[in-house]
């Protein structure tokens, strides 16, 4: 893999970027909401009242930096939102080969 | 009013306090755990759930501060739940006459 990370996007790899993005972000947070509409339907303390607190504030630090749409950025979002599951690779096709190797090897590691 | 602010308490006016204090943390997380259940029950998008976030980040904020159990805080501590309704007077009774009235008189402020 090269040392060299893409910057130049078309308006194309962007309108694709940009869709995908809000796929993933809409898949995350839908997950997300599931998750804790389950903790809190079952609880029954204050204590694990907090404990959903936590995970919010956490999963909202996570979720505010993850989605970086910042050009120079895009191939490192990817990377990890195809790391943990919110994309496939098969989702980015119309970005330039070498971008999605990037992409795929970043998942990697 | 008097100015002077009673800080002697016996360990009976402690347990009357004790019990109170537990008692009212009680109804109040009850409350609050059942209005998240409530929000969360028909909550459909991410924005109301980091809405939910804010409300459990200033309640519990708002609840680490208010059970205040230190002596010389009692009263203080005492005539804001009293005011939230969260206790009542009735509640305190067996403290000595002068803090029910300072109580009292506090939670009217």
């Amino acid at each position: 893999m090269s040392t060299t990370i893409t910057t130049g996007w078309t308006e194309t790899e962007i309108e694709i970027s940009e869709r995908v993005l809000k796929k993933a972000y809409e898949r995350e947070t839908k997950t997300l909401v599931e998750k804790v509409k389950n903790k809190i339907e079952n609880l029954q303390q204050v204590e694990e009242l907090w404990q959903v607190h936590d995970l919010l504030s956490s999963k909202r630090y996570d979720l505010d930096g993850k989605y970086d749409n910042r050009e120079p950025m895009l191939v490192f979002t990817f990377a990890q939102l195809l790391k943990e599951g919110w994309i496939n690779l098969e989702e980015l096709t119309g970005l330039e080969k070498g971008k999605l190797a990037q992409i795929s090897s970043l998942a990697r590691m």
